[in-house]
């Protein structure tokens, strides 16, 4: 069900010095740029891997404001690994099966994600303590 | 440098019950299981994709005990993603160029990872929270 570890989402404070870093520390390569107001973020895209059933990113999150999820997060637990996309080839068979296995859904139906992507995510209570996404990207 | 994400490394209190979970729910399949003294944890390695530059992975770890790195982090943090781990493929001229970049490790040479790996982990405080692990595989 699962094709490829689609990206690590990590919390940051600041976008642009976090980028920064990625890229000059790890050489990865910024891909987009967005802002989702929905998700109350601004992010990034780096690339880290080019593979056959997709690229894996790392994906940066700084929250547009505190009362937001990733805002609650930086002020619980820091900076740090926010969440984990993997990528799915059929993103409404992976809901249905997944819920099915008994996972709580916390997207009722896909939703919007980064570069056109359509995404849901798990609640992480089901998931052992992870966040989970799953990605079906918008080009394959 | 970062050739993949090679693998997402997730604490739990049961090896067991959440490698059935990760099995039956994503249908992934396990690969390798280990112990691990030196750090102190028993762990299985489930295979998400098989790309060119080597596969990716979920990585389950159960601590030793309360008294391990593992252990302390599920104390402190609860069952959750510990850390990352991104393939390289030359380990000790990608530890020397992150460390000239300003990045502490934490190792100042590979060591023993999982399925043959040569490891080193970078600093979380110089890696905006994130737990990074550097991956050498051993199976090209």
């Amino acid at each position: 069900m699962l094709t490829r570890i689609d990206h690590v989402g990590i919390a940051c404070r600041n976008l642009e010095v976090t980028m920064a870093f990625y890229e000059a520390t790890f050489g990865l390569t910024v891909v987009s740029r967005e802002t989702n107001s929905e998700q109350g973020v601004q992010e990034a895209m780096l690339v880290v891997a080019d593979a056959p059933a997709g690229q894996s990113y790392v994906q940066l999150l700084e929250p547009l404001g505190p009362d937001t999820p990733v805002g609650r997060f930086l002020e619980r637990r820091g900076e740090g690994v926010h969440h984990v996309g993997y990528g799915v080839a059929d993103i409404e068979a992976a809901m249905t099966a997944i819920s099915t296995a008994g996972v709580r859904l916390l997207d009722s139906r896909p939703r919007h994600g980064s570069m056109g992507a359509a995404i849901a995510f798990l609640h992480p209570g089901d998931v052992g303590g992870v966040l989970t996404e799953l990605v079906e990207s918008a080009v394959r």
